[in-house]
């Protein structure tokens, strides 16, 4: 723990008397000659010319021969609008990291950049190396600008596909929060993010300025945010570029930055102006961060600095057709897209797109085979500095396997099912400590203020949370340092994104969040989930670590909040995206979370969803019965159903999720007792995915092995943690389906008794046991006083809550009871012999 | 429209020299007197005390003997934290709507301020007047008491439950959009709306600042919004509550805002002095409200003002015990919840519960026989000016039917179908255009930056879009205005709350947006739902207009945008909520899309999604006919099956969706001209519920009626719109449901091209034929022939895309044929008995 506390005085200044011990590097102080101006416009050019090249072009990449329709692609797909200002900003970064050995990432958080990020991989030498056909001449050329958007090609948005990203360009909003993630814990790297002014008016992006709040300048890396205002998005202006400077520079100092602003591009501006305005601004800004880092590293810096930060405003679609058909399209939003829409079927377009493409100077860009002119490519740095080919963004390539403290060490003892009770997230969180411990960089717990309500609270005998906002005295109880492995924002999106980008930067980590809540992320779950199943199928991507959910204060147990908190559908969510990519787990004690947590934290590329309760209840398992029933993922506890081995039972009692398993013995111990003859199996299910069948999901098991268990025409009475529907959905497939019958969540109301919930729900023990009655054939009359014994037992449980407010004692202390040997063995078979039944 | 323009210059100062022409009233000018803030004081002890006993207390409700354990909840839950500041802002607000007679609604934002809010609407009188049994008594107030965070009583949460109230207290996050969307149309309302500072972490409450760039000074109301520091969440302190003064209030200057703090009740604070404060700054603002008012309705407001907002920092948790065990209560996270966890189980608790219900003198507070006295009472406004019994916060008492122009005039020719093509969006923009011009003040249209992508512009013959941010000279044919009845910002969070505000206060709307990110509000979404369900439940609560969405850009045409756009599982997550409340279309033409939309404005208390393409395609049903179809939700087109009336068909084709239909014509097509003998049924589904029992969904279909088209036995290629498992789950009971083979989207890549998409998931029509061969019982040669054909014609069409970039002219050209006579009636009868196959 980082014992030195962080000051409550205001705002920061940088420190320029301070001797610096930093090693983060410096630049020259020398003002860009105008021969380093001419090489960024010279690559700004090129990778404008690539990327106009990208949207239009099938043929004639060099325009060596007069420009032709058939030339053009007949669907012309794509976005340029954003992209002449991420090349601006490349060209740029290159000449820095040239200068400075600035280890950089690079995020485009507008959307549709596509083109341009491909361009500059392509001009840096990257893009060639990954896919090799695509190499630097006509051919590749050629095929480079055919693949865009192509059928078989590749997509208009950065992507997986494009070296260099972390961070696809599609949905908007979470550029920020990548950057934070990729710069926790990478102390020498500067994450240059560019924001888009669309992007700017998202919620997400809205918050995650606040980013700064959480950095620590000493451990952490950089972010350098560049608020791209090009003033347009579809077809609107875009509400930040269309605030009063002093406004939009007010905002950003709000949030904590020193804003540095450059604008250029207007009404025809020599683009070289441009260039070293922006070069100055850079220097100066690097310097900044530089001097921050130095003071960081002296020990000086006692408060949160007010990290720079760049507003770059140029024209949207720079450098395309200033109007086309009359209409404005430079600095306009009708640059967005495709701004020459007809440029194959209207000889006045084609020439206009002949002209655009000119107008880069192409004969100057490349060399006669059609490779890029070695004074353009000399602007790209040397090798991995190139940030197309930072490893840094293809985290598989760093990272390193946790070093995972064994699980069964951390085992509560169960000397008999239900003997003892504990809260399962605070074992758990036991175990966490001491992952933290043995892997202090590469690590991270997030969530939305929730780690300790969550009962993960032991992470704090060994770690903080990070927080660089101010502290005051009071707080010395509470964890905050300015280093720390648990960061927490009330904010879903912001813990989401930046577990994603601490993930595809190479390291480790866990989401915990109140169950219900997840949904405000299902939209970045998606997203994710779609860059890992593609991730998947290129080469040179490699694994990384899987996104964890630890999901707690989950549906059934919302006694304090009610039904604004209940919803288990985050799992419906999870299913409808490839299998390859989701797992799905309802442990449901201690022993089963640790067990099912170890396997998660050691996974890759997937996303797991693990829900678990943080109320004291029963553990069931011991450990080693743990292991082996996560190991199969389901399976039958045979200490408390009443068949015979190697005989079909009258009926399946089966539960995912803690409180079903509990009120499904329950409902089998009742069983048991009252009706001894009946022959009742009952099955737990760990991981959901075993339910479907081996050729819907990897985990899904053979039909051989699931008729075993669920037998093929017995009833199952089948007790779900979320929405019913979901394990119909599941076992669609199976044998016996329409013998299944489920009890799950549904939207009922608010209540705040735990036995009150579930039999709201009917997932309660007596209508688990009144299922049973209702669905076994051939039941008689001694089962029909027990079925309205049962409905007489909820009308006294639910009276009693309703007069006391709580549960009544019989079910609030309810404990299981290992069978007594009368029911059992040969005395059961005794029993069941004098049945009438059968 | 409004022509007047919008300045582009800097942040507008309020112009105290301008006369008013303005019925906005304005203050008195004095500061308040002594008595006036004992009178604040009296009731915000009142709401305190009120508060605290419905947390705490069973009995005993006027502390008249000595507290005792059984006088106290077996389970103490629900919210202290928050609470007191709600209180203290409620009652300050009450004297400024007294003295003004401003109309006013209270918005909660902070979480978990149930109690406060039910104290304050019982001290006003509201409670009473809707919950009779609840009355000014002793017993009242033990009822009062009772049922907070009881069994079967009510949450403790703001709810629907609560009078005054259009903002759950559950998630957070969405007060400033509730706010905006309330101020809408509503000139003469002020939406005080207090800010939690948990809340404003979050990413949608962060960008809903921004919502007074589309505010008009003139016709909508005002948003106040105060912004309650109380220093801390759950478990951690706010970002906001610990960034330098000089930063919030730059921030809050950056958002636009004049900011106003005030802080105060810290370390022993007498209240009389923050009363005192606050009053002064609430009749500062208010009056620089009234001024903002006055210049708006003199016309010489030209820029956006600098709206006013509030900063109130006070104590977390403040009047509760400053200690407990030793630990720091009050002004410390640890009051989030209950602060006294053991006050039934420890003497020490009890006491000190004792002691706290005490210092709010509760003898003064109310009279003998437990009614609050008159003198802390004389602080509420009269009858509907109370903020818990104005309308507003009950839409549905103001709700005004929409004038809907007749649809049918607006229906495109269709000679016969597929003879003409339409974009379907676009010509329900015609409608809308008419809907907006017939209803000018209580109907809006709001989506991120898209209704123009969507193609509803022709609405811009009529409106613009709402917009007080700058304008540039060249906006002048971008239809932005001060006023517009399209309102945009790229924030799905902000249009969903501001259209829920706007629905919640008595009004219509629309929310278009792209399908794949609507999951953005899938949480919004749920809050909604979950309001409107345990709403229909409340006698008090009015219907109010149902939320439709508009979603296209969808699934199916993202050749632009590729796999990161495609997501059509919003419908799943809306199927899990309430049958009640949901609603779920697949209008597949311009004219049932109309029809659906005309059932879908006139509908209350559902959420509606319709699902509706933008592309042009083939209009398949006239007007008659559609309203048909729609008015049944689903029905055979027996114009393009090839069975014989009365006949059970071989095979049934279905489809919900208009890329579905299409194929699913295409290859009805095909199997009428190629297998003339095989008896084909062609279905379509526009109102997804009805494919369940009418014992799951209000709309769903009889088992006779679904048979009657299904058939209970035959085969049924089912060619669905999104993920493929919503079809089975939703016939899951229907016979034959074993027969049913579902095509629908899976995760699958990126391409560029409709049919090359549509092919990826196998729901082109060669798949859906060979589907039919696959499945149809007994075919032989002659259609093992076709299958072969039919998966050549898919290698072909691929590669035909692989190489051009776009489809093959025989289906990018592809058009429906009415059936040849000779294949129809008698002569297929004919060619019938020629068949082998039976």
């Amino acid at each position: 723990m980082d014992a030195s506390p962080t000051s409550s005085s205001a705002q920061t200044e940088t420190r320029g008397d301070t001797a610096t011990t930093s090693s983060w590097p410096r630049g020259a102080g020398n003002h860009p000659a105008a021969s380093t101006l001419e090489g960024l416009n010279a690559w700004w050019r090129a990778a404008n010319y690539l990327s106009v090249g990208q949207i239009y072009l099938l043929d004639n990449p060099l325009l060596r021969e007069p420009l032709r329709p058939e030339h053009i692609k007949p669907r012309l797909l794509g976005h340029w609008g954003t992209t002449p200002g991420l090349n601006f900003i490349y060209a740029h970064l290159n000449r820095v990291i040239r200068e400075r050995s600035l280890q950089t990432i690079y995020i485009a958080g507008p959307g549709h950049g596509g083109p341009g990020m491909v361009a500059n991989a392509y001009l840096d030498g990257t893009y060639s190396e990954v896919y090799n056909s695509i190499d630097h001449s006509e051919d590749g050329l050629r095929s480079l600008f055919r693949q865009f958007s192509f059928p078989g090609g590749i997509p208009s948005h950065v992507a997986p596909e494009t070296p260099g990203s972390i961070h696809e360009g599609g949905e908007l909003g979470y550029s920020l929060s990548h950057a934070y993630g990729a710069a926790f814990d990478n102390p020498d790297l500067l994450v240059a993010a560019v924001v888009g002014d669309g992007e700017a008016e998202t919620g997400p992006l809205a918050t995650s300025w606040h980013g700064n709040k959480f950095l620590d300048p000493l451990h952490d890396g950089v972010v350098l945010p560049i608020l791209h205002l090009n003033g347009y998005k579809i077809a609107n202006p875009t509400v930040l570029a269309r605030m009063p400077e002093k406004e939009l520079l007010s905002l950003m100092r709000g949030y904590g930055h020193t804003p540095y602003l450059v604008s250029g591009g207007f009404d025809g501006e020599d683009p070289i102006d441009v260039h070293r305005r922006f070069a100055i601004v850079l220097d100066d800004v690097l310097d900044h961060v530089a001097q921050i880092k130095a003071d960081a590293a002296a020990g000086v810096l006692r408060t949160r600095p007010a990290w720079p930060m760049i507003i770059l405003r140029t024209p949207k679609g720079w450098t395309c057709p200033h109007e086309i058909d009359g209409h404005p399209a430079e600095n306009n939003w009708r640059s967005h897209q495709v701004p020459l829409r007809d440029a194959r079927d209207t000889e006045a377009h084609t020439e206009l797109l002949q002209s655009w493409l000119l107008s880069y100077r192409p004969e100057e860009l490349f060399d006669q085979k059609g490779a890029v002119a070695e004074w353009v490519t000399a602007l790209a740095p040397e090798g991995e500095l190139r940030m197309s080919a930072n490893p840094v963004a293809n985290g598989g390539l760093l990272r390193k396997e946790l070093r995972l403290p064994d699980f069964r060490d951390y085992a509560v003892d169960v000397p008999s099912p239900g003997a003892t009770v504990s809260e399962a997230t605070r074992v758990l969180g036991g175990w966490l400590r001491d992952v933290i411990t043995a892997n202090p960089e590469n690590f991270r717990i997030f969530g939305p203020d929730e780690t300790a309500s969550n009962r993960l609270d032991a992470v704090f005998e060994v770690t903080d949370k990070q927080w660089n906002a101010e502290s005051l005295p009071m707080d010395a109880d509470n964890h905050l340092s300015r280093t720390g492995r648990v960061v927490e924002m009330l904010s879903e999106h912001q813990c989401q994104g930046w577990l994603e980008g601490y993930l595809l930067t190479g390291r480790h980590g866990v989401l915990n969040s109140y169950e219900a809540f997840i949904h405000i992320v299902d939209s970045m779950f998606n997203q994710h989930a779609k860059w890992l199943k593609t991730s998947r199928s290129i080469p040179w991507r490699r694994p990384i670590s899987s996104l964890n959910y630890l999901l707690s204060s989950h549906v059934w147990r919302q006694d304090h909040n009610g039904l604004s908190h209940q919803d288990p559908g985050f799992i419906d969510h999870v299913v409808n995206k490839k299998a390859d990519v989701v797992r799905v787990y309802l442990p449901f004690d201690a022993n089963t979370l640790l067990s099912t947590y170890d396997h998660c934290l050691r996974s890759r590329d997937y996303v797991n969803v693990v829900v678990a309760g943080k109320q004291p209840a029963p553990n069931w398992l011991g450990m080693d019965a743990a292991i082996e029933h996560c190991t199969r993922g389901l399976g039958i506890f045979d200490w408390a159903g009443s068949e015979y081995a190697g005989e079909e039972p009258d009926v399946v009692l089966a539960a995912a999720g803690d409180v079903p398993t509990l009120e499904v013995l329950a409902a089998a111990s009742i069983l048991r007792q009252r009706l001894p003859s009946l022959k009742v199996r009952v099955v737990n299910v760990v991981d959901l995915m075993r339910l479907q069948t081996d050729g819907e999901h990897p985990h899904g098991l053979g039909d051989r092995e699931y008729d075993a268990i669920f037998t093929t025409d017995r009833p199952v009475i089948f007790a779900y943690h979320g929405y019913p529907w979901l394990i119909h959905r599941l076992t669609y497939r199976r044998h016996g389906h329409d013998q299944l019958h489920v009890r799950g969540y549904i939207e009922e109301g608010t209540t705040t008794t735990p036995f009150d919930m579930v039999m709201m729900n009917d997932l309660d023990r007596f209508h688990l046991v009144m299922d049973v009655i209702d669905h076994v054939p051939g039941l008689g009359p001694r089962e029909a006083v027990l079925r309205q014994e049962m409905q007489d037992s909820r009308v006294r449980a639910r009276a009693y809550t309703r007069l006391h407010g709580e549960d009544a004692p019989e079910i609030r202390n309810w404990e299981w009871h290992e069978p007594e040997p009368a029911a059992s063995g040969e005395a059961l078979d005794e029993e069941r012999s004098k049945g009438t039944r059968r």
